[in-house]
């Protein structure tokens, strides 16, 4: 099966086709490069060409094209994801959706929009009718809804609402499949793992249904601790509290605030914790009360008054995987892991591995989360990267403490998460995509059901460097 | 100290007094007469005069003008609370709040209120912004917010949002205090403990400033199993789903459901369990894939789409102490207890105590609600009322399995409550009450601070029955 790139370009020259091979590398790139190991790999991935579809109708003559001429089909958003989930490994063609941005209905509790609408808009036409999405990933600022939905797991408000896995967080996706003639299916309810966090492998989202939360003018916090634990535990308690309505409650280990907030920086110490918190408004009072019951925390930060000559800005954008971001501008050797710590010894796993690295190799970053009706913690945790080796021993010291790895080293679905073979996702992409030109490479099912997962896996279709 | 009625009634004679015989027993009673303990107590108890004030000032003048001649004042919003809150035992003044009802402020999560408007009027007025209360009795229909806030714990609503004594689920109270000049005062943050729960025996709330949430078309459901664990499971693992926005979640142990909900009869048998939800409409996707992961579960109606030819009317009238309402009329000997039932162990404990009761004399119904962030439940179980020394030894059986009584059978603040004195409250009714005029009798801690909580309190204080 060989790709026939220029008769594809051919026939769908009439679209927004990118050809510039600079704006076709940028295209071709999202945040793999969070990673020493994906970057190793990935560093040379470069699609064949971009189209930007302004509509379903659009992408599905892309599809029909690219599948009669076998051109392998990528598709993205903003490119934001961590996983290399949008890098087009075989080349082809990369599908960029970001034209597709309508929000087409908002109703009390629901919206139905475009996957190319970025979450900043999205929430900006949802706040007009005092409404906002119920999470987001901390890149809101230029990530699409549908890349967060194809590629996230969950992120700012997951504290209350819990994963984009969970029953409820996604109502209806619309998707059209890869086949001679593709098929345009609704999924909601069971069918909605289909294709969720399935990297765009087995179909395209073109449409969205998606809960609402009310919109609040959140005050952004900031808590110091001088004990790591403490923090730890201040979030903990704090996201308990069930009557403190909160978005955000992450925790960041000593130095992390004094050696990569910049902007906090000033206003902590080398041995400072810091504890990042998005509170409802008529939640302040109570949290307050709260604050006022805990001598060892000090609120150092409110948005809603304050006297820092340089604002820190918004306070997600030092959660989630924007940690490791601004970890990364001060040291380029920082990589990070992606960590599940399971309710009720999430605390004591994560002092346990936390006395396991005790020089600052590894440090803690927390998220609170819902997972099952239980506050816990996703960690994000930040690692000195020194060797790939080195790297996996850190990644399996936290597997045999009992902490389950999402492990972003690794360009794969099955690897990036519980590395099983997911058969709803399969299954459907057999039904879908028959030829395999979606997101090739990316679902080691397909490619090679027996694989073992004792070595990380090479995707044998990777376009070579030049 | 002797009241001086007749001075009392003279000078606040310009104000809206009641002073028939039958409008004033009606306004000195409450619906204590769910227990047959305090029916047998309380059926006498009546007030000398009611007095409905229309605003604080006269608030004010009342409690200045019975300060000054002694006269007792018990504060009722409709009196639909079941511990006897607002029975005037020593009789005297009942100032009745009903005409202070304007709802003032209504932001973005928050509205400021007067005591005496209905939770449903409350309700209308935020619905208006798209908002409603976070939390409310079964007795929405008839009561008045400040009754709740003073009288109540929580209730529909609270699987979401916890209690009312949740930091957070009050924002502020505004206080008339019992002095010779009384004092206006504003409670919040650790302070609304002082007098929020205590039947008006420490201060006079005469303004209300509470959290809001949005509002939403709930659709009401019942489902039905034949098993009892199995509605249990089902309720406590619904409501554990973190992207499932439910408002109720009841259990009605067999035969409940058939011999005491007359409109549900004729759609389940004498051993059908019962769940009652109300349910969020943008989460009924979800919640209809969760049901149909669990066959032992089947949904009997649905209030958006439903083929009952008698509606049942509100779900949220069948829970909380509106079952044993149902109840009662259909059988006259039931009376009820009131449980906690603790996470992690709620389920084995309820499972435990039911075995000790196999005969039917205990019914079991259920509420969920969150507890310190984790779903447990509420028991507001049924009983069929043999005699006082037969109930107190069940309630004494719960004890001694671990289960905590909010004893329902009791007048006292303390003995409805957690058997401790509460230093909060006492030290402000100190404070603000010298005189010991207000609702006297339910504060043990006043009267008698060495009472020994072996049997069950008797207020000296307490008018005879002429």
């Amino acid at each position: 099966m060989t790709a026939n790139i220029a008769a594809a370009k051919e026939a769908l020259s009439h679209l927004d086709i990118e050809e510039r091979e600079a704006a076709i590398r940028t295209a071709s790139r999202d945040f793999f490069w969070y990673s020493p190991v994906l970057k190793d790999r990935l560093d040379h991935v470069m699609a064949d060409f971009v189209v930007r579809p302004k509509t379903e109708a659009e992408v599905i003559e892309v599809l029909k094209v690219c599948y009669e001429h076998d051109v392998p089909v990528t598709t993205r958003g903003a490119g934001t994801g961590n996983y290399g989930q949008a890098m087009p490994l075989a080349g082809g063609c990369v599908l960029h959706l970001r034209n597709m941005n309508a929000v087409k209905e908002i109703t009390p509790g629901r919206v139905v929009v475009e996957p190319g609408c970025l979450l900043k808009e999205l929430d900006a036409a949802c706040n007009e009718q005092g409404q906002e999405i119920r999470m987001f990933s901390s890149t809101w600022d230029t990530a699409t809804v549908g890349g967060f939905i194809a590629g996230g797991s969950g992120g700012v408000g997951s504290v209350h609402w819990g994963s984009l896995r969970d029953l409820g967080n996604i109502i209806r996706l619309r998707v059209v499949t890869m086949e001679a003639e593709p098929r345009v299916l609704e999924f909601r309810g069971e069918e909605l793992a289909r294709v969720s966090h399935a990297y765009g492998t087995n179909g395209i989202i073109t449409e969205l249904e998606l809960p609402l939360a009310p919109a609040y003018d959140w005050v952004d916090i900031f808590v110091a601790t001088d004990d790591f634990p403490e923090a730890m535990a201040f979030a903990d308690d704090l996201a308990n509290q069930d009557g403190i309505l909160l978005k955000l409650a992450s925790v960041y280990e000593a130095p992390i605030a004094h050696e990569y907030f910049l902007r906090v920086k000033p206003h902590v110490e080398e041995g400072t914790n810091l504890v990042g918190l998005m509170v409802a408004p008529h939640s302040m009072d109570a949290f307050l009360t709260f604050l006022g019951r805990r001598p060892e925390a000090r609120m150092i930060y409110r948005s809603d008054d304050h006297d820092w000559p340089r604002k820190p800005g918004k306070i997600f954008e030092y959660g989630w995987n924007h940690t490791t971001l601004r970890a990364l501008k001060v040291d380029p050797s920082i990589t990070y892991l992606q960590v599940r710590y399971a309710f009720p010894d999430h605390r004591e796993l994560i002092e346990k591995i936390r006395a396991m690295f005790p020089g600052g190799e590894v440090m803690q970053h927390l998220e609170a989360l819902r997972m099952g009706g239980k506050v816990a913690f996703a960690g994000l945790s930040m690692v000195k990267f020194t060797t790939e080796e080195r790297l996996n021993e850190i990644i399996q010291m936290h597997e045999d403490a009992g902490a389950m790895i999402f492990n972003p080293h690794r360009y794969t679905l099955e690897e990036g998460g519980r590395q099983t073979v997911d058969d709803t996702q399969l299954s459907f992409k057999k039904e879908a995509d028959p030829k395999g030109l979606l997101n090739p490479g990316k679902m080691i099912a397909w490619d090679d059901p027996d694989f073992a997962y004792d070595k990380m896996y090479a995707y044998p279709g990777m376009k070579a460097a030049e």
